[in-house]
């Protein structure tokens, strides 16, 4: 299960990219310069990205490590590894 | 301007897009398992460059085609555009 | 330290993607259609990407894995569902 | 056909990418850390998808501006290929 801090800054980005979607569909119904709106389309497939790492962020340590007994640095190190490796994609 | 087939298909898209995002949202709310709820913002994410795409293609049949006989520096503009779409992808 | 597997494999894809990005050198010398060279070089990348997943694989089972004390079947579900995130990427 | 300017910088950052990825090869083969050969990896991909986007440039300003009076089959294709540049990105 989710760490409660995690879902929190979780919801609060989802509600957040809600509204910027929200604002792709009424740039598009009012005929917004077509850069523009996918620029803004982009916008929230990135937020969604940053929810992404958040998320796996939070499954690594609340699922993931309680199974692993190596000292507390080390397994952080382990995350924070895996976690750059999905976030520097590319 | 959008075509108005673009048009249609964009916001009938981003209103299905609305929909799968408010579902990620409640995943979160409701403790969903965290691999899930990141697959589920992906498609999302998916379903975002999927309308991209749409009206990308949209803009160089309705702007580029047209205005691209313009000056040398409305060109210049056009081709940065561009560029710059294909380039800052999140 | 690398399984031999998968070092053979990633060492043998690596050269491969040697190959292909002179491939890509010696279009650009050649006046190839562009379109034709950014496919090439695509494709090059993509191979990359498909070698960082063998090897992230093969270091979470040969590091991250021999810390875990779940049963095999367990552990093994979450590394594939590591892996999984990290390469579904949109 | 590429501009020389274009093709001149396109061929020095291939030859560079070029000994990047002999890197990777060489660090795979020694051993190095995993995360670290992803990194690197990585950089080689981002190399040289900066790459397309200097032949892109190169191929709008080159071929597009001037074949977009071409007959409307032409331009069509010169769309499509546009679209799928954007769309098939590793």
């Amino acid at each position: 299960m989710m760490d409660d801090k995690v879902k929190k800054q979780a919801i609060a980005r989802l509600a957040r990219a809600e509204g910027h979607l929200k604002k792709v569909h009424s740039m598009v119904e009012e005929d917004a310069y077509c850069p523009d709106v996918i620029h803004q389309s982009r916008a929230v497939q990135a937020a969604l990205a940053k929810v992404d790492e958040l998320i796996l962020h939070g499954h690594l340590h609340s699922c993931v490590l309680k199974d692993i007994h190596g000292s507390e640095s080390e397994n952080e190190k382990l995350v924070e590894e895996l976690v750059g490796l999905f976030k520097n994609r590319p």
